[in-house]
């Protein structure tokens, strides 16, 4: 065996158990007990449990805003990544309005392809609804793009698709293998909201969740679930906040639609109580963070699977750019940073607080994106003859949360000050270790671009 | 090792790859590709499917009716679940009218102990609902019988619960790490239509399937399942037969309900035109074979997961004892056998028509029985560390059903005469090969009891 | 003319407007304006409000309990009737286990025949699940009996219908014009709860609610609705106490299910706190008198039209046959008195409070019952032709409730104490005044069994 | 008396009956039987119906098309009413952007006063939806027009309300005692199936049906009946044309949302068939004419209560306007003439078809309309005190429908050929007889505005 990971409590969906994994050519070639394994490399994981890579399947780094951009560039957040034990994840490529598909897809392959330190995916955002770019769909698809993100919100800045426009979406992203995400809030009634308090002169970020209330996600899930139901086409809904949405996402499979839903960690672990607080403006995020009601229902979806993943929406925009507009809603910058502490905060606040079991967070973290978005059972699982991506986590190490610990650049996380176990001490990608206890062993632009390609069977 | 399964295509829920499985102490110990294990005893298995041993969990062997018994006793049942790949079974003790829980249990399990070929468990099954049989249940499900099973049906033998007792028996087995499985027939409506035929002089087994209409079992799944929702108890559904049924189970899982259900081989692949034959009598079973579009319900059900689990109902009775009450369906005993063709049934009718993926039929023969009924992880996974419990059979081989290919002894099946695949040629149980390529290479009464406690996290 | 109101206040459902109603041959026969009816007989209504004379659809007078009886026999009820404003009560006939139906109906119209002082009618209601009584149905409903009664509850005295029979009593009634009304409770979640109280020693009256939980009215009424839809055959719903009830009702309505339901003013206006009183056992009743929540959605529910008429349920037991038994609930007598206060309590209750509009009274009281019934529109309009049966009450006129001022014979109402309006001035029977300012106008014996037809339009 | 009506058959909502109608200072004044109601001038009905004049809710008078007008002015319009035994009018002023609503509705006023035969009013159709439409609202109520339009569809003539505007017109009306009127229909999915067929080249007006498919018209109203649910707001659905859509009104009354609909004599007596026909064009209509399936679930809505009311849409293109476009299916006119033929179209399709009784047509065509749009009861009633507005129409009579037998100048209606009964012999307005057996025998201009105010009590 070429690397050979000792004494590891290995994590699967199925199953935890003692053992060692043995890697050949950069997949997995062999799970093994009684210490038969010898590696040409080894790692001694004794107390450390050893999962699937995970799959931070919603990132938006290197994102321009402005003249400027966000805080993570490809580099900074893939780096990020790695030392959060996070193997792949998957970006964005939103289509700038008169764009062909192609081009911009080009464009935003080239400006990762150097810095990247782990594989990666882009999802392909449509903006723009012609037949040029219906037609381009099933071209991306084929060459290994088959999730497409779709906005149900942003009119303002021409990227919201009415319902024929999703319609014709699912249609063909369902006739030729592929999946319909969603950005499912709905504009008119943020708009209403926010001229409404406006007109009162409440500006400030306090009113950030007020403009979006939470049945401006509600409706828009309800209509985007009537349109899947009825075209039979699958869809994903991103960044899910609602325990109603929980709920009609999973009556919604209940009645047999092709539905799968992603939730944020910030939307679990943080309530709505962040906005009174004196930085209340680094929380503002769309949607925004709800109420403790909320995160129950969501925690209790993933646990019966209702709610199937956990991506982390990453967008950093440093404490700056966040602050100077911090009496206008409208103006902050919305997103936060994450992909780095995603293991930790799932893992201290689910599995330690026992809401949901180690073999769940795998499914969720890893196993489920990779089977949503096409990467599985290559990526997402520690089958034999898969890509051996593996994170390397200690348990039962506590630190403090904090921007010092991390490597995002934001200058701040939404998780700052908690008390955090499930310090990564290694990733391994293709077989390789590139995070080691700290150090980074492997150089920017190792990472690859990897075809999607979805399988057909249902989720 | 002591035993390696060399050049397999080994089967999981989460995917099928080319690899060998090590064995060691009768534990599944090493999965590795590139033949660096070596075996004390290999077998090669190129051209085969390994995977978890099939978990029938619902049979009845050696069941008493009138002076006599049904065909297939532990021996002989048990001798054929080994030739089909199953290396568990969940037999049933029933409580006699009187007796207590454990009185019948230690009689059951003496009848069953020098027997059988391959693990076992038994269902406890409750009919006497009172204080003192109450008051055994937290007890039978420490000594590792965690589940019962509770009919809506029967009232003549006085095995009928009323709510009353389900809503009692739901809270104990709750509270107490159980589930509660239940037989969903309206009796009334039963009789109702019994009553109707036969004043009508409707008596031949032809009618069989008219004296138990689909709303029989629909009306009793709704009452359970309010009755689940109500006391947030875990419940299970024996033989889901209708196609309203699973879309009721489904959406009930949808709400939140801990319910699963098991179907049965001849409910999938059979439908109701079987009781216009000549021998319709051999295939009457209470609840009766349905329609076509029932089946295709519930196979779409098992394919997006909201059907769980596909047992047999095993129940032989001889051709002779079926044919002697053809013209009463009153009176014909019911029930069919079929633990042994359980796998190559699903297999042809299942995998290779396309409609669930092997994947899936991993889940459903052995992953979900074993995670439903308290086996799992030890049974039902091919988890490095689990007992090495593995059916390997032939895809592609092509054989016809018949009862001179089977162990059973019923003297017909009910798949006689249709286009079979997958041929078991190797059974392992805890290590050992106990079914080798049409020889029992060991004793009856070396399957032992096995103890079952089920995880307290929601299936 | 031979009788003309003058100068009511008329409310009809269609509307409230001033004027002068003319009867002539026991018929309304003019309904007008400025003062130009004349009569041989002339009753100055300025002030107080005429409605169609109010109907009782479920009473249980002369009802016999061990060696005794109920306080209020058919003259003594129907008296106190009269002086409700209730123009035409409808009891009971219970079959007695073995009876023809016709032989107890015989008997039961004999028992009232020269006591009415009202008109009546009665539901027959089958406690024997049998041929005999099925093939019975139509011929009665031939001779003005539509209406049946069939228990959900009661298996102790072999009165509960299993849904077998149900099914079989719908189908009948359906298909002859008839309608089948429930007593809607489960009768083994009633068992299983009193056991538990009683173990506990909670006997006491005030365990009386805790006996017959929310839940087993829910689940009766669940499975009920079921058997409707896939019936198609009208159902009426007495005696609805819970919110969740009257919502299932509504819902069912919704979906085109033939199902109307009756409420009680006991349900209405009390709580359950009467039952931590210190006169609590004589609230004891059953269904049980409920919570705040239920009585708000249910008042909700008749200001909508999603419950549609009020009842009495009267069954007057006297104060001493109630406390005789008070340490041991499962003994108490259960009914409470009420058809004298039915008037006066809903429009002190509902229209003064300003829950339901004065129409909708009439709706509730009157034209709903009638057309549930088969009355309509003889009885329960002031339509030109219909029956003169009429109520005329004070709106204004306060007085405190007492069994002083009623006329029932249990020594108590459930009202006592109640500040009320809506005090009845005269009941005018087929155009004879019948009850004139307290004093009683015609003998008993006057009123007349009336023979009713179901409109098949559904309701 | 001024005027009686003697030996008519009174039809009511709540009861059929023979008897006299006396009408004094223009309302009812009495309603008698035994001919002792002696007036100034008497009309013999003998073998005629009367009823509560027809309300048509939803008319399109004199409506500016390009350069030219609707066939139908207010003159032509509301004398074609007044043949029809129409009584009442409801039309529209609709905004036109940038105006305010006072002035518009003012112009309308003006367009209307000198020529109407019948009374009338106005529903307010807002386009502009900003703070000053916003704030004229309650002003608009207090003038005595509660009722408002808001289209979901027309995004391009820039009438379309976004689902903030929608909440916000609710949450107004709501608070001020009004109801929102919905054109529900989902433009974007119009706009994308017109896109579809144009590009096939399918521009006949054969394809008008298949551009407006009927989930364009489901999805809007699974849309605003959430946000109904959510406001508790009253909402009206103008011209429902899809059973599913019935069933989604029905399905939301039962959870006791507010909501009432209107469906048109076109949707429950044609069927999508007329689009094959020759003249097809003549029927183009927006919705268009669904399927016999629909118009089955609509008219059992009738029946039930679960659909309101019924209204025209009357909208009279000339056969020359809708030819000319007969080969681009945007550009025809969309819109039926209705108005004149209501009455005897629903009398003979429904009542005598035995689809609806008599006093349910009253509800649908008089009652029912006058409740929703606050008429009631001074309109759509025949109670003492109520304006004598009334139709009295021979049920017998048989006439075959055509342009020749009617006022309105479309030249043709939508039942030309038909066999049809229910010919109006008398309309009386306000006590006054208007129409005498094919004789106008009052001047335009007689009509007058009529304030309207709603009865806050749900419908």
């Amino acid at each position: 065996m070429n690397l050979v990971i000792k004494n590891a409590k290995i994590a699967s969906e199925s199953g935890v158990f003692a053992g060692d994994i043995g890697i050949r050519d950069g997949k997995i070639a062999a799970i093994s007990q009684f210490g038969t394994l010898k590696g040409e490399e080894e790692i001694d994981a004794s107390g450390l449990i050893a999962m699937p890579g995970v799959i931070d399947a919603h990132t938006h780094f290197e994102l321009p805003i402005m003249d400027s951009c966000t805080a993570d560039d490809f580099e900074s957040g893939s780096k990020a990544c790695c030392a959060g034990g996070v193997t792949t994840f998957i970006d964005f490529v939103t289509q700038t309005k008169g764009h062909s598909l192609f081009d911009d897809l080009t464009e935003r392959m080239a400006m990762a392809e150097n810095k990247v330190y782990v594989d990666y995916s882009l999802h392909m955002g449509i903006t723009d609804f012609n037949q040029e770019s219906f037609q381009a769909i099933p071209e991306i698809v084929k060459i290994g793009i088959p999730s497409f993100k779709i906005f149900m919100a942003y009119s303002k800045e021409g990227w919201m698709a009415s319902e024929g426009d999703l319609v014709e979406v699912m249609e063909i992203v369902r006739d030729n293998g592929g999946v319909m995400g969603v950005h499912a809030e709905n504009q008119s009634i943020i708009d209403k909201h926010t001229y409404d308090l406006i007109s009162q002169g409440k500006t400030s970020y306090k009113y950030h969740p007020k403009s979006r209330p939470h049945y401006s996600e509600i409706e828009a899930l309800r209509r985007i679930l009537y349109l899947a139901e009825l075209t039979r086409s699958p869809l994903h809904i991103f960044h899910l906040t609602t325990g109603e949405g929980a709920r009609l996402v999973s009556e919604a499979r209940g009645k047999g639609i092709q539905v799968t839903a992603e939730t944020c960690p910030h939307y679990l672990v943080l309530d709505e109580s962040v906005y009174s607080s004196e930085k209340g403006y680094l929380y503002v995020c769309c949607p925004p963070i709800r109420f403790r009601s909320d995160s129950e229902v969501i925690w209790r979806g993933l646990e019966i699977g209702s709610v199937q993943s956990i991506a982390t929406d990453h967008c950093s925009f440093s404490v700056a750019q966040k602050k100077e507009f911090c009496d206008d809603f409208t103006q902050i910058p919305r997103g936060l940073p994450g992909c780095e502490t995603l293991l930790s905060t799932i893992y201290t606040r689910g599995v330690k607080k026992g809401r949901i079991s180690l073999e769940r967070m795998v499914s969720v973290l890893s196993a489920n994106p990779a089977r949503i978005f096409g990467l599985y059972p290559n990526k997402g699982s520690l089958n034999i003859g898969a890509d051996a991506d593996i994170a390397i986590f200690d348990p039962n190490e506590e630190f403090i949360m904090s921007p010092e610990v991390t490597h995002m650049k934001a200058g701040y996380t939404p998780f700052d000050g908690k008390r955090t176990f499930g310090s990564v001490k290694y990733t391994i990608s293709r077989g390789e270790v590139i995070y080691d206890n700290g150090v980074f062993t492997k150089e920017p632009g190792r990472g690859k671009f990897i075809q999607r390609f979805r399988n057909p069977e249902f989720f």
